[in-house]
Order: C-alpha cells, then sequence, then structure tokens
C-alpha cells in the first residue's frame, strides 16, 4: 500500500465545498470519483481542512492510500485527465502535485501552519473580470488602519466572536500567528496563518476589519468585540467568493 | 446635446465580442440597451476599437450622445444599476468611469495609443481557478528569449503575417511601439503598445512567441516570419480568453 498528498487548486463557485455532499458535487467527491476511474480503486480522500461552498484553494492538501502501487507522476496525470473532463464540473478542480510519503503522514493531523488569504475590491463601480473572485466593497477602506487593528487578533485567544454557530471543533480557542492586510491599487488582501482555525473565522475577522477600514469602528471595539466572546458582537460574515485556502506546512 | 466618454471593463465569457451581433449578446448592445433603460434615448455607443468574442477588457473606452444631458456621476451609476442586474449577462460588464467631453472627442479617431495584455500561465498541471482567463501553456518557455526576440517586431512593419485573413484594416502596416514579456513565476505577461493593431494582431504574435519560448524557433525564424508577410508564415492564433484590452490614451 502506498500513501500520496496531493496538492489541489479548485476553483469554488458552483462547487458544494471540500466535503462530500448529498445534493451537490463536492471537491472531495471529485478527487474519489477519479481515483475510482484510474485506479478501480475506493478510495477515501482525506483533506487538511474543510472549506466552504464557494471558498477556492490554490494550495489544498489532501492524502489517500492505493492498494496497487502508481508513481506520483501518475497519480498526477490521471487526476487531471478526469478532472479537466469532467461531465459536470470540468476545469473546476486540477491536482497541482503529488508525492509519495510514508504512513505516518496525515493531511489534516501532521498539519503545522495553514495560510488563507481573502481578497476585497475596494472600488466604487461594480465587478465583472472579477464578479465572484473577491469580495466588493464600494466605500473608501483605510487598509493601513486594518492592519494595524488587526494585530489585536495575533496571539492566542477564544475567538468565540468569530466562530459560526455551527463551529465544530472543540475549543474555541486557537492561536492566530499572522495576520496581515496589505492594498495593491484597488485590491485589498487580508492574509492570515496559524495552525488551525475555527469554521467561517478568517470571513468572520474579515467582515469585523471592514468596520474598521471604513472608520465605523475604532481599535477599541475590534477589542471589545474579541473580549466579548460571542458572535453576534462582531462584525457581518464575507461572502465565501473572496476567501483562497493557499497553503498547508509540515 | 452631451457627449460622454466611459471607460468599461467586460469579462469576454459567453459574449460577441464588442461588436453588435445578430445571435449572441454584445458588449455594445449591452451599453446602448442601458443607455435606452435609463434615459428613454436610442443611441450608438462608438467604441475605441473592437474586441472579438472572448476577449476580456480592463480599459476599452467608447463615446455616446445624449439629448438630454446628465451629470458624469449619474452615468456611471445609471448604467450599472442595469449591467449588474442584467437578465441574460449579469456583472459581465462595468462601467468604470464616465467624463463629459466635448465634441470633437471620438473614441477611436481621437486615440493616440492603445494598449493590449496577453496572459499565459506556463505550467504543467491544467487550470482551474483561471479557467478561460489565460493561455494555458504546458511546456516550459524561456520568457527572457521571447522578450529579446519580440524586440523584432517594434518599428514600422508590414504585419501581414500577424494579420487575420478577414482583418478590414486598409493597410497591412502599422507600427507597434512597445513589447515587453515579463514572467512572474507560473505567469507570462505580453504587453503591447501602439497606435492600432490589427484584427488578431496580438494574439497572432503571441502565438509566434511561444514558439521562440519553447525552443521551436530561433530570432531568425520570427524575422523570416515577419518578412514573409503571409499569415502561413507564423504561428497559430493564442486564444482569445488570455487577452485584455487594458486602455486607450488620446
Amino acid at each position: 500500500m502506498s500513501r500520496y498528498k496531493i496538492t489541489v487548486e479548485y476553483f469554488g463557485e458552483a462547487l458544494a465545498g471540500w466535503q462530500r455532499q448529498k445534493d451537490m458535487l463536492s471537491v472531495q467527491e471529485l478527487l474519489e470519483e477519479s481515483v475510482f476511474r484510474f485506479s478501480g480503486e475506493t478510495v477515501t480522500i482525506h483533506g487538511s481542512g474543510r472549506t466552504d461552498a464557494g471558498v477556492h484553494a490554490l494550495g489544498q492538501v489532501a492524502h489517500f492510500d492505493l492498494a496497487k502501487p502508481m508513481t506520483a507522476y501518475k497519480v498526477t496525470e490521471a487526476f487531471n485527465f478526469y478532472l479537466k473532463t469532467h461531465e459536470i464540473a470540468p476545469n473546476k478542480v486540477t491536482v497541482l502535485d503529488t508525492c509519495e510519503v510514508d504512513e505516518n503522514f496525515h493531511s489534516r493531523f501532521s498539519a503545522k501552519k495553514r495560510r488563507y488569504e481573502y481578497r476585497i475590491i475596494n472600488r466604487s463601480p461594480p465587478l465583472a473580470v472579477d464578479f465572484g473572485r473577491a469580495w466588493h466593497i464600494p466605500e473608501r477602506l483605510d487598509a493601513g488602519r486594518m492592519h494595524e487593528a488587526a494585530q489585536i487578533l495575533v496571539g492566542h485567544h477564544d475567538f468565540s466572536s468569530f466562530r459560526a454557530s455551527f463551529c465544530q471543533s472543540r475549543s474555541p480557542e486557537k492561536t492566530l500567528d499572522k495576520i496581515e492586510v496589505t492594498q495593491e491599487g484597488e485590491r485589498i488582501f487580508v492574509r492570515c496563518e496559524a495552525k488551525s482555525f475555527l469554521h467561517h473565522q478568517v470571513r468572520n475577522m474579515t467582515g469585523s476589519l471592514r468596520l474598521i477600514g471604513n472608520g465605523k469602528w475604532s481599535e477599541t471595539d475590534l477589542r471589545r468585540a474579541l473580549e466579548a466572546r460571542s458572535r453576534a458582537a462582531s462584525g457581518e460574515t464575507a461572502p465565501a467568493c473572496g476567501l483562497y485556502f493557499m497553503g498547508v506546512e509540515y
């Protein structure tokens, strides 16, 4: 038996997110179906983390086992042959890289750091070329102010205020290693790094940072929101389409 | 009567290109329909240049006249109200800016320089997030070599070798002011500037530059292709989805 680690890119629009769902096609299902087609084996593909419907990934990582080994190169080629020509969702998912790993490797439990990027386009006119690929915020945001305030969130905290009500994590305590807000023209990027995140944490933090950026909130308001440990105390949930799962470190 | 200059962004996928067509929705039709909806006036919107089906624009420029004047701000808002919620093609076209101009301004005839960008993604795995937004070239390209060879094309030439058979330009002679090939990770950009271009010129030049990049052609081959003044002498036409009309200078 051989274990493979794959790095996966996907465009989340019209997909149910990472995890298998009854009614809608998910990334996991597309990948598992591909493995069955190229190897005849029924496998479970374990992702490093679930992503919600509509969220994109440039560097999701997953692992699975094959009873009959293949070279890593052949695995990548075989996946992409099916993913590229899938009858319902062609060109939505692509395998960037495959490597053989030892049986102790686990995409979820071995992860040391996960990176997310949230993309905002801050301009008055609606989006066309980037529609469905970023959060359109028409009112002027001060990215420098967002970056400074965001540093309040760095470190070990109870992130209940930024946690989805249906989050399945045992504890609301997490350690945010890094959060950076940068601007390039009309684009604003919120980049976060942590060993793990609560469900909706990045989207909920971004929703609150909008309030800092447009001047509705002061740094004190953000600090109070964090300390309130209640979802009601923080800003809106930023839409899924602006979120990109960038990568995992092991 | 007031004349307006508008700057327009559009995502070309599933649109017939700039010009009105009988069977498929075009950017021009979407804009003219919007003007009729917000002003009741039937106008012709004159673009600075036509773009083919599937080509995108970040800075197309056009002009039109209104009998009953409106402020530039209101024109932008009114356009976007309709374009954003269009029943067939919502969020495909957006007006970035409107200014009132004098009656001598003509988006096409007053143009001094047009800028295009051609986007290539050079990697082995197929595209997912950027599918339909760039040309996927799997074999390794040498962007530095492409840039150097491309300089052969700069200046005043007969560009017949890079001209679509159905091109309507009176003369195949054009002056290419600038062509730059740059690389950022797996992305390669071909940026061109000229007063005007022949039909398919940027896409055909890019198709030939691929042959330079992958080593099939030497600089001498490119020079011979240019001098042959025959479409048969040059490379394939790069796909429409990688082409972005970036802007016009007046």
